[in-house]
């Protein structure tokens, strides 16, 4: 792990689930997701606050890796670092671990634009938002 | 069946299913949302154009009965009528049978009400929409 | 609130959100069940163990009624009772509140049914978890 | 579109959607995948058949690429072709359009993998499926 890297921890739910009795392939970019939104959280932006500025982070490019499976109840650990930050997008690195048997389950990334809301076009990441991305860097 | 029950048909898919290797409880709320949508379709609406109105239709109740699982590659038929009209709401009533068997898997209903997007306050189902929503009145 | 309620907390999460802007109507049935896994976690119980006796708790009966909106990040408190405790079904009924404003958002119920995973059959609720949620019955 | 793709339509439903009014973006891996299922009932293979066989595919990697967004009830046509065919994996690669519009949406892949259900080891694709999924290569 990154000295840097930021962790979530939370439990498979039975609605995460499909008929293989394993995490549904989609879901872990629920995972991600929820690790990020936990990561902004964590360095004390609130989306409102986003929001209220006219900002959006649009996805542009997901990519995930399935190594293990994770089955319901299992307490997982998402690490998230930063891979790359540009002046209007920041990729966002994951890897998913059983937090009881430390096995790596998944790798994955995603990409994200600030975007101006009314117009839609991508704006630069705030500098305050830059700053403290920028210590989660690899 | 109600003579002037509209019908939709559609398969499960993998992503419906959970560990149980049957479609997750939850997701027939999506059913009932998927067959109410392809009524007002097949009544000549779009939503677009309710949209457009200013109007929406925010749920305040929904319920499920569970008697058969589905399972994942079903072909549903999902049956919608209209169970209960009023100046501001309408109470949607579903059976959803797997279409091969002829058995009944779930009935429920939801009851949805016109609000006004800015207020957000319950307004009247405009005429047009009552008098086609009344010809599938049980 | 019983004095004898189980409480779960969790935020809302980008993905639970609908082009409405709030939680998607379904999506309040991820969270009862989320509070159910949670409160049969502090009893002390594993689903692992439950399939290990052959155990299922298929669910037969969902209910909600929306009141007001969740938005994404709210922080929600589900509460957790047992409404009815039969020999072979449960009755969970939940409140689903803003927990930062105590607004009520939600109530509904889920029926469960104990079944052997062999058979499909209902089966009695084992004794054990009988009195365990004795002490959560209003 | 390459002469061999497999074409599948559908709308995007409400429960598609999130709280910036387009399609979720874990949902366009959905999309894919009911592609891909209906490609294989178009191919005459059932899952049943497959599950009978006591093979599975999962998936080992995912990916999209999102241009622009999709909205709620906006008719989609999702193309698939074979991208690389190996002994024991596929990669399934999509394109998403809008179909009204012509647009293309998104574009991605998944490559799976046959896998024993008792063992989960990789096995070979059974050869019946190989030249059914030759015809459909690039």
């Amino acid at each position: 792990m990154p000295p840097s890297a930021f962790r979530a921890s939370f439990r498979v739910v039975w609605a995460d689930t499909d008929a293989a009795q394993v995490v549904y392939y989609a879901n872990y970019f629920k995972f991600f997701e929820r690790a990020e939104e936990e990561f902004y959280g964590h360095l004390g932006f609130s989306f409102r606050e986003f929001g209220g500025r006219g900002l959006w982070f649009p996805r542009v490019e997901a990519f995930c890796q399935y190594k293990k499976p994770a089955r319901f109840n299992d307490l997982l650990e998402v690490e998230l670092a930063i891979g790359e930050l540009k002046e209007k997008s920041v990729k966002y690195e994951f890897r998913v671990f059983n937090k009881a048997t430390t096995e790596l389950l998944a790798t994955g990334y995603v990409v994200a634009v600030a975007a101006d809301k009314q117009t839609g076009k991508a704006t630069n990441i705030p500098q305050e938002i830059v700053e403290k991305l920028r210590s989660f860097s690899k």
